[in-house]
């Protein structure tokens, strides 16, 4: 069995390292890496085989097979991560704020990383090298834990990038693999507390929500998203057209794609055929409420179950709302919080539903899909947080560190 | 037994409504809130006498029972604190940073309350009314669970912010107490994750364990704090010595005291004969180790678990080391990571313990009993977060707050 406490002491002491390492040398040690990954492609495509060959017995589908496999691209496009990774901008020792106080204390709130992060995850190997240097650019130590699908790639990478680390005289326990892929060494990992700062989840709504019931460590919860966009009453038809389709059609697998639309009921009679002529030609399934299905032709009636769903695939609920209120109860209901949006052309309505939505995305006439740390300008992206503390919406570098107050003094005592 | 459930859709309906609350109408509710506390002293002071007579039965100790007294002076205490909450900024609304995308998206970050937050503390009454008014001001509701031996006190102090809310035409349950002092309820509270957005441990060590090893809904941790000074080589003496006595003398049972001192074996032969005298003039109880021992005449040898133990006493702990090194280790090995504090003349020296030590403030030629919202300037204090994640050191109102993405678009779709 995989001895958690001797990984979580090694990372903690890579960690105290790491926390100090100029930003020129953190940089370095990620180009080491990058190099070392495009030098061992044959090995890394060897263990991925293994891996492939062992997919059919795990019963794993077609469409997550793909998820699994490498190629000498996808190998390609991993370096080009680590190396965009090292252009970011270092977020450690940045003081975001510095203050005098009454009693003449200078106090700065200072950037400093997590420590020891613990990321949990599924059958993407490029989760791996991802995951591996936005910590370690953060100046993090993690522990990371795939699927056992996965399990020889993700330790054919992790081995290259940790003899690249010692090649260049830095611990490798900056970034360790557990390869026991038992549900008790998962569950031992989320309750590490003496180790590990905070863990993430990365998957699935089960991985998500096996981790949030058990882990005793600090959690960051990722990303399910049953996302809406409202079509309100007063609407560029065209571009309600377009920014629906994009929504759910561009990569409908993904976390920021929508799953229901709100229709105004004045737009109704002109906007849903409209859109169901562009849905269907991509091929789209609609499951529409009773008053929806008076304007569609080739929809099902949707239930309850339907406006629960995030179906992650080319299915698409309607329903026809009376007022902007009907919608906003609709999606303050059944949201996931993820990303929401209106179509409008009218400011009030606007402005109400940015105040009133509760999300980590909020979107006045925009597609949800941009959801995302590369598309907010963050340069890199670790997950979406579907939750209110720590970090909200797509988390990059900075949301992977906490802060410290540096106070100097000249002799303040208090009274 | 308590509907949890109940209380939680309570909460959470009026946090809705809190959440559009405008800022003058929040101050208005909670100045009326502090008159409604001042009307009604004398039926408060009743509950608290009824909580008194029953504190034999529970074994509760002198100390502890004046914790749990209220007296009118205390009351007015309360509603002054009440006030001067109403005085502060509103953090809500707030667009920390604004950026336009290379799409042309407009990207707001925005202040957002965190929606239900869940306080579990102990026996002292103006916990209560404190959390009540923090979280009302930062667009919070709040779910209160006190101690049982406060419970008369805290269900006549909540039935009164209660009362003062429904006379002025708001929803009650934005101020909410769970009367069932049970284990079994207590427990169900932690798992409250459809209605509770973080929960908020105040009080002892226990307390905080055994919240951080139940709960399943986010968890800010607050509080202990086994706190060092490291004497430097090149010293003030007479700085030295004001600012140990003052952060192990001043108040000794909170968490921002210091529990060791680690001095420099260049300095000891003059600082400890000279801190000894003016500590035992204080009453503290000394506890060196062998080094120590040679320079102190009246103290006891200290073992390893004196470095381990927060005293919240009169007794101070303290090691000679021979070296910054050795401190600093001694630090992250035995710190809980609250406050630490280097008093030294050398530059060098300041730098590398501001880098070096892991914790929530690190201080120079300070005491390290500024740790506190107050002294920090943020107006108010809800605790102080010893855990790296959301929010570290003392919290106030910003740190009752997370955001959300405002995203102004004008047709954006993703390519």
């Amino acid at each position: 069995m995989t001895d958690l406490i001797q990984l979580g002491k090694q990372a903690k002491s890579a960690s105290s390292q790491l926390a100090l390492l100029e930003t020129s040398r953190k940089n370095d040690l990620l180009e080491k890496m990058a190099t070392a990954l495009e030098e061992h492609i044959p090995a890394i495509l060897e263990a991925n085989e293994k891996d492939l060959s062992r997919a059919a017995d795990y019963g794993i589908s077609d469409t997550m097979q793909d998820r699994l496999r490498l190629t000498k691209q996808r190998i390609m496009d991993m370096s080009a991560g680590i190396r965009q990774i090292a252009t970011l901008p270092d977020p450690i020792g940045e003081v975001d704020k510095m203050w005098k106080t009454v009693d003449g204390l200078m106090i700065g709130q200072q950037r400093v990383p997590l420590g020891v992060i613990g990321i949990i995850y599924e059958s993407r190997p490029n989760v791996t090298t991802d995951a591996a240097s936005l910590c370690f650019k953060s100046g993090n130590s993690v522990i990371l834990r795939g699927g056992k699908e996965a399990i020889h790639s993700n330790q054919k990478l992790v081995a290259i990038l940790q003899d690249s680390l010692i090649e260049n005289d830095f611990s490798p326990y900056a970034i360790q693999l557990i390869t026991d892929s038992s549900y008790e060494v998962a569950n031992e990992f989320m309750r590490l507390n003496d180790y590990l700062d905070v863990l993430i989840p990365r998957g699935g709504a089960n991985l998500i929500r096996r981790v949030k019931e058990n882990a005793t460590v600090p959690v960051i919860e990722t990303g399910t998203g049953n996302n809406h966009i409202y079509i309100d009453s007063d609407i560029d038809l065209q571009m309600a057209l377009n920014i629906v389709v994009n929504a759910k059609v561009q990569r409908p697998s993904v976390c920021n794609a929508i799953e229901t639309i709100l229709v105004h009921e004045a737009i109704a009679p002109t906007f849903l055929p409209a859109i169901e002529t562009v849905l269907l030609a991509e091929n789209v399934a609609l499951r529409g409420d009773e008053k929806a299905l008076t304007y569609l032709t080739n929809a099902t009636l949707a239930t309850q179950e339907d406006f629960e769903t995030e179906y992650l695939e080319l299915i698409l609920a309607i329903k026809v709302v009376s007022s902007l209120d009907e919608a906003l109860n609709h999606i303050n209901q059944y949201s996931t919080r993820h990303s929401e949006a209106i179509i409008t052309n009218n400011y009030f309505a606007s402005q109400r539903f940015l105040n009133e939505v509760d999300a980590a995305a909020v979107y006045v006439n925009a597609s949800t899909r941009f959801t995302d740390g590369f598309m907010f300008g963050f340069g890199a992206e670790i997950g979406i947080s579907t939750q209110k503390l720590h970090a909200r919406g797509p988390m990059g570098l900075n949301e992977l560190t906490s802060t410290k107050y540096i106070v100097y003094g000249n002799g303040q005592v208090r009274s």
